[in-house]
């Protein structure tokens, strides 16, 4: 592959160049990163996306815990890196700042929110990067732009110092090129060595997640999953979302359940966290991003309480069907990244991109589970992820596992573009 | 019991009457509760205990996602209790808004910060009050006030629209003065039901815990333990910290790695979450309060990472070592409630009251573990708590083995005092 260095600002993918030095020597000597502008960098406005909420709040007095960490273990920061308004999207447009460079499909977007920090891995700018994850937002976009990204357990990463959004689902996650480097980072965010060596019990492949994708990544999968069950030495076992949800197997239903249990319990969450602040100072939103607060500002919230009873029976019933060291794949995405500037929305009809997209990301949510998501798919000559889910609290497994699929060939290190 | 009704001035528990009718009907028909005010109720500001932090905050534009659980389920809210200021202490006494009372020692504190809810509901004001349990702000006041009160496994209840303090650690808990009541409220806000029987593994007791306590804490333990060795049909086996944290069975260091592990990394997180507000709203602190946020304002946060690691490396252990069915007791306090007015500082010696309050209650802190207090001790004539703590997610197991205590007897209502 021909290197062809993009620059930060061809990648579009930086708010601020913040240069902070490493704290200490330590397992990321010798590697960069950057920071989404909803984490907290000392001395740094965190911005969220937003001129607004840039302007009617202070510098940030701390690192957040994460940024401490990395930095402690000797990573070096090199900037603080766009988001969608508020972390609203999985879009990755920002009305105010523009949309980073997915350089494996520049007329598609890069995805987000965490769109700056995807792009910045994906051109090269940085070893790895810092972004967060309530709804996909750190996995779709590794997805969209051919990367590695990981979403934590939920309360395996600290969040302190992040914008709080939804934090039943809020997590902060990781980008990487290479498989060895997001291990590494991963590390030293969840304060926890990786086990050497791994033992993979039953690896399920969640049946109605193949069926939302698009008929190209469906065909994708098949050879990328033939790959996977001969580095794993394993077959690969059909599992049905019914024996995990414990809903009748409605052939109609798929996982819009997921999709619709997810939203009313984040809407929620996400308006009690910013409603308030929205409400005060009126920001000038992009067109999107208003029509999201939107839909969390007239949800009826009444019906709240019984979704967050079906977000806690799903979770219970992943739990109940996975063994600590079993794994799930599903298509990290329903589709390819969207092409720059076309319509979505959020409570569009089951088929469009939304729903799709988010009831796949629904199964770590909702269950609380760890995810990567690797470059191994192509759809319509451009970047889809095949994601591996672990059980809660399995992370460093998940990493290892990871990490093994590398080293015997099946997840291949991303060049810079 | 004779009893006399006091009225909420006397008690001092409420800062603000907020009746709310419930929205629905449910399980928690006919019951009333009171809102920690740090905690979103629709219309009202959310004062979280200083008056600047009222000034500078807009009002809250819904229910926190807890809050509108409970209405949906038939609660009536009565109103919103005082907080020590930003949550930060376990004593109660508000520089601004003065003490609440606690009821069965009027001259002692009521503990905090839940310090408003623990009064209403001991006083008999509300059957049962929502507050907030990062280090120990349910477990400690219901201690000292001698009524139940339960704090969640780390994530099980949602915090939205709940003033973020140390994410990794905050946690939505609940008071009651009877175990049924308890039950009831912890099920909707946990979004699950209860398991009607329940059978327990082995019940320990962790030495350390013990000798951190008082003389005349651990003499009351000895019958309690009795008791409750009868009403489980099983023996209570001796089991040390160390089998747990992996920490070199040293006697002189007890418990003082849990606090120090503890406070290191909630210190840091507090600051991330505050310090930027705390630095440009330059608010009039008692001095106490203001003494808490030096230490988190001076802490070097190069000593975090480390005791990050040391906090993932003691939650393993504990998962390692509970099955899902075990239970451990420990004191809740190591005193009595401390008297009002007197001095107690957090970074104080080892055998002050706040380095050996916050290593018991960094059991379930860094161990996100469930834990109930149960008001079954006495010393010094006034109440102690004793407490269960489950296996992480086993909050329904450890409410209904509380459940079946209090039906047999080994826990009584309390009274309204």
């Amino acid at each position: 592959m021909v290197e062809q260095r993009i620059t930060a600002e061809q990648s579009g993918a930086f708010i601020e160049m913040a240069a902070v030095a490493p704290t200490a020597s330590g397992p990321l000597d010798g590697l960069t990163f950057a920071v989404k502008d909803i984490i907290d960098v000392a001395g740094h406005k965190t911005g969220c996306g937003n001129p607004r909420w840039r302007a009617t709040h202070p510098p940030a007095v701390a690192h957040a815990v994460c940024v401490e960490q990395v930095l402690n273990a000797g990573g070096r920061c090199l900037g603080k890196t766009h988001t969608d308004e508020l972390a609203f999207s999985l879009l990755g447009e920002n009305h105010h700042y523009g949309t980073p460079l997915n350089p494996k499909a520049p007329e598609r977007v890069p995805g987000g929110s965490s769109c700056g920090s995807v792009s910045a891995v994906a051109c090269g700018l940085v070893d790895f990067a810092i972004g967060s994850d309530t709804g996909g937002s750190v996995r779709v976009p590794a997805s969209n732009c051919g990367i590695l990204g990981y979403r934590p357990s939920h309360g395996a990463i600290s969040v302190g110092g992040v914008m709080p959004f939804a934090p039943g689902f809020d997590t902060i996650g990781l980008f990487a090129r290479k498989a060895g480097v997001l291990a590494r980072a991963a590390a030293v965010v969840l304060a926890q060595d990786l086990p050497v060596t791994v033992e993979v019990g039953t690896v399920y492949l969640v049946k109605e997640a193949v069926a939302l994708a698009d008929p190209e990544v469906q065909a994708a999968l098949t050879p990328a999953l033939r790959r996977l069950e001969n580095a794993l030495g394993k077959n690969v076992v059909p599992l049905s979302i019914r024996e995990m949800d414990g809903e009748p197997d409605d052939g109609t239903l798929a996982m819009r359940n997921w999709h619709e249990t997810f939203c009313l319990v984040q809407w929620s969450e996400i308006w009690s966290s910013l409603g308030a602040w929205v409400t005060e100072a009126r920001p000038d939103f992009g067109p999107a991003t208003a029509a999201n607060f939107e839909l969390t500002r007239n949800l009826d919230r009444r019906r709240m309480p019984a979704a967050a009873r079906r977000r806690e029976a799903y979770c219970r019933g992943v739990a109940s069907r996975l063994a600590a060291n079993d794994l799930l794949i599903i298509p990290t995405a329903p589709t390819p990244a969207p092409h720059k500037g076309s319509k979505h929305q959020r409570d569009g009809d089951a088929a469009s991109y939304y729903p799709r997209a988010l009831a796949l990301t629904a199964l770590a949510g909702i269950g609380r589970l760890p995810q990567i998501s690797l470059p191994l798919l192509q759809a319509d000559s451009a970047p889809v992820g095949m994601s591996l889910l672990a059980s809660r609290g399995q992370d460093a497994f998940l990493l290892a596992v990871v990490n093994a699929l590398a080293e015997n060939g099946m997840v291949q290190d991303q060049g810079v573009q």
